[in-house]
Order: C-alpha cells, then sequence, then structure tokens
C-alpha cells in the first residue's frame, strides 16, 4: 500500500492524538494540568492554562513624556485658554504617588509617573517656556518658579490610560500559546513570577542497525556512524520536546522487541525508531514487531518512503527510515507538525516561494523533497528570492543537508521544472550552514541582505 | 546630536568589535579558543574551528538499494551483455566487510552495505527474477539458487561511493558555523563526539527606576513590575547569549556607579541597562555616568530613540530606554545584529515584504518600528502577504507585543502609506503569539496555511 504524504501526516497526528490507552498523567499534563515554572525557565514552553491580567496594563494613568500636568481647569473646553503662565508645583517622579494638583500650577512630571488628581494634559517640556526643567538650585533660589503654555494643549493628551494596553481580567495569554520573551516579558510586566506550562513531548529515540556504531568509537570496517540520534535528538529539542536517548541496538530483534516492551510504560509520549523497516533482508524493527498493532508502509515520498506507525504497549510508535536525510526528512514532514498540533510547539516552518536557479527534476509519482539554498530577492521590485539545489536527490548527503536552509518541495506530478519555475521552500531553523542568511533589510551590517527598504 | 539607525547600528557593531582594553579571556574565546562539548550540549553554539571530516562520507562504497550485486565482468561495456542468470552468493548485509565477488554469481546486499570487491553494478532487488529475496529455507532446500537479471544494467549502478558526500580531509563546517541538528548529525556522521565551541557572549543585564518592582511583590500606588529584565533576559538567551541578572537598581546614581564598577572586571562581554537615559530631570543612568566616557544620544527611531553607548573599565556598555517595547526594539535593531556580526550567532532575522491592511502614517523624520501581524499570503499568484498593525505605536504596549508575530518598518521619510503599500517586516521568532501563523504549505495541518503549492 502506498499512501499520500497527506494521508501519512494525517495517520501520524492521529496517532499523536490517541488517547485510549494513553499513560494517564501524560495526557493530563498535555491538556493543561502542567508544571509551574519561574519566567525565565519557561522560554519555549507552551502556557498550560487562560491566564487572565492580575492587574491593568498601565496599572494607572501615567504620563508619556517628559513636561508639565496641568490642571483641567486650567484647560479650555478645547485647550483655548492655554497659553497662560502658571505656578510650578513639586515634581513628580516616576514611582509615587503624586499629591492632586491645584488650579493655576503646574506639576514637573516624568515619563512613566502616575498622573496626579485633577490632570487634565500632559504638556511636553519642549513645548513650554523655559524648555528645560528647573534644577535643584532654581527651587532653592526661587519660590515663585514660573511656567508658559503653548497656545493650544489638547485635552487628554500625553496621558497613557490605565489599562490602555489590557485591562484588569482580560486574558494576557491564551492556553497553548508559546512563551517567548515578548510573552514572558508581558507577564512579569503583570506581575507574574512564575507561570504554568504544559509537559514537554516526550520523546524516546532509538537508532537500530549492526552497521551503525558511536561517534567516538573507532571506525571499524563495513560500519557508519551513528548520525541519526544527534539529528533527530537535537531537531526533537529544537522543537520543544524532551528526549530520552535509547542506546544502539542492533539487529536481533528478540532484544529489540524486549527493549520495546520495557520503555512502553515509562510515561512517554512517543517511541521512535531509526532503520529497520525497508525492503531488505534483515529489517529488524520490522521483524522484531512483525505480530503487533505496526503498521509498515510506503509513503509517495522521497526520501523518507518506508515508514512504520502503531503502538507498543499502548505508547504511539512511530518507525523512521535509516538513512539520516531521510529520518530528517521525516521528521519536517510527519512528526514536527503533529507536534505543534497536539503539543502547541514548535512553530510552523516559514514557507516562501522561490524561483528555481536551475531546472530539476523529480519522479512524479512521489513528492520529492530536496535541500537547497534559499537567497532572498536582491531588490524590492523583484517578488521572491531564488533557490540553488544542494546536493542531489540521495537520501545519505548529511553534508549537503547541512550546507542548505531550506527545504525545497516538487509535489506528486511536478515532473520537470526550468530555471525560474516557482517552487515551495520552508525555511529550516538550525539548518542554515552559514551566517548570511536573510540578513535584515536597511541594515548596514549585511553582508547578502535582501536590499528592500 | 540625532543619530540615524544606520549610524547606531555601526556604532553598536563597532563597540561589540571593541578590544583595546577587552578582557584578555574573553577575546581569545571570542576568536576560536572555546571549549569543547558533546555533541548535543553543543545545540545553538557556534563552531570555535575549521573542522576537517576525520573520514570520508560515505566512508566506504556502499549500497544505495536492497538488490544484487553484480561482477564487474558479467556486465558488458554499456552492460548489454545482463539478462543471464546468475548463481547466487552469500547475502551481505550493512556492517560486515564482505568477500570479494566470483565472476558468474550475484551476492544479494543490503541498503547501506559495503560493496564487495569486483562489483560492476547493484540491480534493485525488484528488477530481477525473482523480485524478492530469497530466505533461510530456500537457502538451505537449494544450494544452486538463482537471480535472473535484466536486459540492461547500467554500470556503477546506484553504488554510493566513499567521499561522494564529503572527502575525508576537506573542510566539514567552517569556523562560526552555528551548530544545529543538521550540523550535529554530521559531526556525529564523522564519528566525532565532542566538539570545539566558542565562548558564549555574556550580558550583564540591569534595569533601573525607583517606580520598577520585581514580578511577584504586592503591587505599590505609582510603581510597575519589571518587564525588561525578563524580556531582554529571554530575547538573549534565544540568540545565544549568557545572561547574569542583576539586582534592580534605584535611581541612586551613586549607588548604580558603584554597582557597575563592580561588575566590569568580572570577565562579561556587555553591560546593558535600561531606563534612565531620556530628557526627564531623573535619569539615574545618565546621571551615574555623566563623567564618563559614555555618551547619551538620540537615534531617529521609533520607539527607542534615547540611547547610550560606551565604555565601563574596558567593557563595552549599552544604555536602553525603559520602556519595555523601546528596549525590545533596541536590541533588535542594534544589539541581536551585532551579535549576529561579531558571535556568529542568533541567525539575521528573516525579512519579507507584505502589503499593509490598512493605512499608516508614521513621522517623517523618524524610522518607526511598528509590532504588527504577518498573514502568509492567501494563495500562489499573490506576490506577497499581509500585515496588520497590532496596538499603537505606544512604547508601553506590550500585551501588544506579545500578540504580534512580526515588527514592520516605517523607515525615515516614509509618512503617510495607504492600505495596500508594501513594507517590509522582519519575523521576529518567539514573538508569535498564536500558533496558526506560516503553517507549511501542502501540509493537511494547516489551519491558516498560505496555501500555495
Amino acid at each position: 500500500m502506498i499512501r499520500s504524504v497527506e494521508e501519512h501526516q494525517q495517520a501520524v497526528l492521529g496517532l499523536l492524538r490517541y488517547s485510549s490507552s494513553y499513560p494517564a498523567d501524560s495526557r493530563t499534563d498535555l491538556d493543561g494540568g502542567g508544571t509551574e515554572l519561574p519566567l525565565a525557565a519557561a522560554r519555549g514552553r507552551v502556557l498550560a492554562v487562560d491566564l487572565q491580567a492580575p492587574v491593568s496594563l498601565p496599572p494607572f494613568d501615567n504620563s508619556q513624556m517628559d513636561g508639565y500636568a496641568v490642571h483641567v481647569d486650567d484647560l479650555g473646553p478645547a485647550g483655548g485658554t492655554s497659553g497662560r503662565t502658571l505656578r510650578v508645583g513639586a515634581p513628580i517622579p516616576a514611582g509615587i504617588e503624586p499629591p492632586d494638583l491645584v488650579q493655576g500650577s503646574a506639576a514637573p512630571i516624568m515619563t512613566g509617573a502616575m498622573i496626579p488628581g485633577n490632570t487634565g494634559a500632559i504638556v511636553p517640556i519642549e513645548r513650554v517656556t523655559p524648555a528645560q526643567f528647573y534644577s535643584a538650585a532654581d527651587y532653592e533660589a526661587d519660590a515663585e518658579l514660573t511656567v508658559d503654555l503653548p497656545d493650544t494643549v489638547e485635552p487628554g493628551a500625553y496621558i497613557r490610560r490605565a489599562g490602555s494596553d489590557i485591562p484588569a481580567g482580560a486574558t494576557a495569554l491564551a492556553a497553548g500559546t508559546l512563551l517567548g520573551p515578548a510573552q514572558l516579558g508581558l507577564l512579569a510586566a503583570c506581575g507574574i513570577a512564575a507561570v504554568p506550562v504544559r509537559r514537554q513531548f516526550t520523546v524516546l529515540l532509538l537508532t537500530t542497525g549492526d552497521e551503525v556504531q558511536e561517534p567516538g568509537s573507532t571506525p571499524q570496517p563495513g560500519k557508519i556512524f551513528d548520525a541519526n540520534t544527534t539529528l533527530l535528538e537535537t531537531a526533537l529539542l529544537d522543537a520543544g520536546a524532551a528526549v530520552i536517548r535509547h542506546r544502539l541496538m542492533d539487529d536481533n530483534p528478540t532484544l529489540l522487541r524486549e527493549a520495546l516492551a520495557a520503555v512502553a510504560d515509562s510515561g512517554i509520549h512517543l517511541i521512535l525508531t531509526t532503520g529497520g523497516i525497508s525492503q531488505g533482508a534483515y529489517e529488524v524493527v520490522k521483524q522484531a514487531l512483525a505480530n503487533s498493532s505496526v503498521e509498515f508502509l510506503s509513503v509517495a515520498m522521497q526520501p523518507g518512503g518506508p515508514q512504520a506507525l502503531g503502538t507498543i504497549g499502548g505508547v504511539p510508535f512511530l518507525g523512521f527510515p535509516g538513512n539520516p536525510v531521510s529520518a530528517l526528512v521525516s521528521f519536517e514532514m510527519f512528526l514536527r507538525p503533529a507536534l505543534t498540533a497536539v503539543a502547541g510547539v514548535p512553530h510552523p516552518r516559514v514557507v516562501l516561494t522561490a524561483a528555481l536557479e536551475e531546472e530539476v527534476s523529480s519522479p512524479e509519482a512521489k513528492h520529492q523533497v530536496r535541500r537547497g539554498w534559499y537567497t532572498p530577492r536582491a531588490a524590492a521590485g523583484e517578488p521572491v528570492g531564488t533557490v540553488r539545489l544542494v546536493g542531489g536527490p540521495g537520501s545519505h548527503l548529511i553534508h549537503a543537508l547541512a550546507e542548505s536552509n531550506v527545504l525545497v518541495h516538487l509535489p506528486t506530478g511536478t515532473g520537470s521544472l526550468a530555471a525560474g519555475d516557482l517552487v515551495s521552500v520552508w525555511l529550516v531553523d538550525g539548518m542554515h550552514g552559514a551566517p548570511s542568511f536573510g540578513i535584515p533589510a536597511a541594515h548596514p551590517l549585511a553582508v547578502a541582505g535582501p536590499g528592500n527598504p
């Protein structure tokens, strides 16, 4: 049976939503129980509950400018009675609760300071005469300091109203929000010091194969070093998941079956293996799970065609093919989007349209995913950037993968494309091999920036 | 003196490159000394040195397919002598060093297995007869198993050549490379278990102001909770920097001066303060550093106009304004790009062109940075996505900041723009407030995807 990419994406999503025999504690955590973390520790985590603002922001009317607070009765209906001279009252720094204004006097007030009672407007310091604050020495030398207002003062000007950013009781952040600097800064501004977050989605990662040996060991003839565990572990960590690394397992189905059974009740959300699911004579995952609920199938995708999906002891199970590029493409196409849907993290990839720098052809019956180097458009008038393919379609080309910054999509039915034809590319964070990508426009530090205004 | 955004960007870059009185150990580390970390721990760090591949990838000629290895002398010059029947030799699983092929026989070989000597080509299992491998029982039952080749076999087909991804001795990754999953996976594939990384750029973060109180404490009249420390700490962590939080400091210049002097020789790369650098009567940073090399200036930017820059005891110093949005915009416009340039991390923001969903105006003499919500283009035919402004230009609107996913640039001279006019937006990771942004196209999980093919 050959599945389409879309069908398998739905199957993986369904698997991660699968609940009947899921560990109860995991489900609760995913649904919103969670733990409470200090703000900085919650970076990259997902909010477990709707959070209401316990205070208004701003918490009180405050001044937007350094200037003078003017009494409401010293302003005409439309500010027309201004232009007058007022006595200067005591300065109002930020951080104090000032006394009410007295008619006929204006109080020097600093940005962010609480507006005194009876204030009609704030007049910025540069609009009054003298256009700078009196010094402490001035106050000591002269008991009757005065200030001249401009001809017009708009009533209510330069007052930031309490609650104008968010009123107390309103939802500050919704459950499921990914907590980045702005969200955590908002919580701090609300006075919240710790935040309930969802439990991280926890993946047990297991690489199989007689031919695989640990990095750092002495190279053996016929063997290769295990790239998949590091590749998928770091990709999962980037995606906000927690990862438990299993030791490498060789091609012994009995031992693998025992190992998988042993981990299935440890409260993890997903077992993820690489290798051993294809059409060869020694496919250890396939052999170990031959009489189980796990399904072995082909997806019309290149690389990453062989896939396995099911449950082991009630725990969701995915098997990815063993070539590193196949494993990463499988992660990007199937697991990462499903994690976004069920766990709220990571954010989806940014999708751009790019013009091919060269012709390309792909098998019409498959969705081919190539590695590429995206260059932003060179000028504001050009609608899209361009993409150059990096390496061939081979699923073993991990150096080419490390030198790419996008995945290039050639969906089923594409066949041959000419230079200049448009394709969809996914920006893949952490896959940028060089620091010259996407330097902000209008930016003099840019080495190879897009140059748009 | 009013500086342009570009001038201040250059000044900040120059400051971070400043070296004469920089702590010697920090310089060494930044230039490539660094420490060695296990691969997974090096995620998000920057490679300190050029790394050569200690082995070729692939390390040996290996099979791209499950199939049969055929002797070079059993193939004609152009594969024309195939179609013959060959004896079946011993299977070659991945992970072993196989014996040389004998003419007249073909060896079952698995994907990734080492190619035996004398091999002319690999023929995929589905192209031979029988089109599946013999079982162990077949081997036991029949001593003379045979396989029929197809009519044509391309010489050299389906052999992945040693070094075709990268030859031993070639540069696998260049110094300065940001280490993500693909780069770390590549190192693992090369057998490398630990990697030398640059020391993290270390920032001492200090928020000032009588009006500021710690989140979690009881709200006091006239005071606000400190959002800046959390906002900038997490933004700096996202940017790959290390952060030392200083306790809040009130508006006492003497105490602040003493505190800054005390930290200046602690091996940090940058002192960053917020607040106290504007035109008010109580500007603690300005007062504390009045007779120092630190310069207080205005940048033609909104928000984030007031800026301070210099050194304290030889350590680079930046002062950002105290409003949270001003502080974050200052970080994005000045510090983050300079960190990319000097530390190799983070990657620059992705810049997109977007059509305004509404009219907007900005002060012509300033580069205004607004917060917005970017929506990818709805159909493949549309060249760009759209952007809706979130909140007004006010620098205190941190809830609006938390609900935005882009910074919208209205450069100097922009003035008024109409709905549909194009603007540059920066995608700001960690600022996405909702999970519906940028869901990959051609993706059935998409809630609000762009829909391009």
